[in-house]
């Protein structure tokens, strides 16, 4: 056991593990659109680092799987169960392929800026300092939307993922918020984090 | 050319090409979702025959990105068009995966059930009968939202797809609709598509 957990490889329930991969397959193609888009070095670190973490995950669920299986019939159904995390693995590769481009030296073509245009809402990441009037704050109470015009879609904790946080998830120092919004709102909200605005305008 | 006409390789815009592929290749994961959700043959039988546009579509940019491609730079602009190419047929082939779960004799496991879950929202296919009051009205005339709560996000004409459909695309017989809503507005919608309802219930 000591060994499994030095390699990081956890008995956690396959529910959660697909649910997991699933999230963070789709949070990806988001990312690396943005990425790629407003060639961002940040998002697409981002999306890399995600990807590994991704592909390890699918590691530990394919054995959490294979140990679920207590007879044929649970071993049948439970080939879904491995077919939708292969599925959810593609997509990150695909994702991972797509943010690489902003890691580029060259361009973007307008073709592929074009292609991305439906992206109309920018996407941040802002890292959040201690001094920011954030931290301790439920992300309910916060109202970005209505204040600003922005949707947090996603928190990263050091190397913990939440996807879609409810209204009552408390930010932290160092989090690193992931928003979608209008312009001005994402770079209230980028102030906002880096303590450099210690208020929202009105 | 005549040949090229045969085979169905036509010369036609890089730019709508990798619009098309993008597009259908993020539609073609909210279907799969979907088809294996609800255990539907329909929808799983569409996601396939896009996996199969998909892949016709991307060998079509090939060959159109070669043509395109003038010079030097203009060649390394365009491999990043090849890349989104390549990563949304990824995409495509995982949404493939994931619906053909849809057709198979086992039943979907709970765990990827759950998984879907965010998946609320129910996506029906609807296929538009001659007698339906749909046939020859705009669809935002139609007012679908408001009314039944459900949006149609895409249309099949034969073998042509249309995302996300404009206000003034008017609804043909034969046309197949993919909407999503909630559960009664969806069957309402199912019920006036094929010609079983004369008129939106109040």
């Amino acid at each position: 056991m000591v060994r499994l957990e030095k390699i990081e490889y956890k008995p956690m329930p396959v529910r959660d593990l697909l649910v997991e991969i699933k999230d963070l397959s789709e949070l990806m193609i988001d990312l690396a659109y943005s990425a790629a888009l407003f060639h961002s070095h940040e998002l697409a670190e981002e999306v890399l680092e995600l990807e590994t973490h991704v592909d390890t995950l699918a590691y530990i669920l394919k054995m959490n799987t294979m140990l679920a299986a207590r007879d044929a019939e649970d071993a049948e159904a439970l080939v879904g169960v491995s077919i939708v995390a292969s599925a959810a693995n593609k997509i990150s590769d695909a994702a991972a392929d797509i943010a690489a481009l902003a890691l580029r030296e060259v361009h973007i073509h307008p073709i592929v800026r074009d292609a991305f245009s439906k992206v109309e809402e920018q996407l941040v990441r802002a890292e959040v300092k201690s001094n920011s009037i954030l931290v301790g704050k439920k992300l309910g109470k916060l109202e970005l939307a209505a204040r600003i015009g922005v949707d947090v879609i996603a928190i990263r904790r050091k190397k913990k993922w939440i996807i879609n946080p409810e209204e009552n998830e408390v930010i932290s120092n160092e989090d690193i918020v992931f928003a979608r919004g209008a312009p001005q709102g994402i770079e209230e909200l980028q102030m906002i984090a880096e303590g450099a605005l210690q208020k929202f305008g009105d």
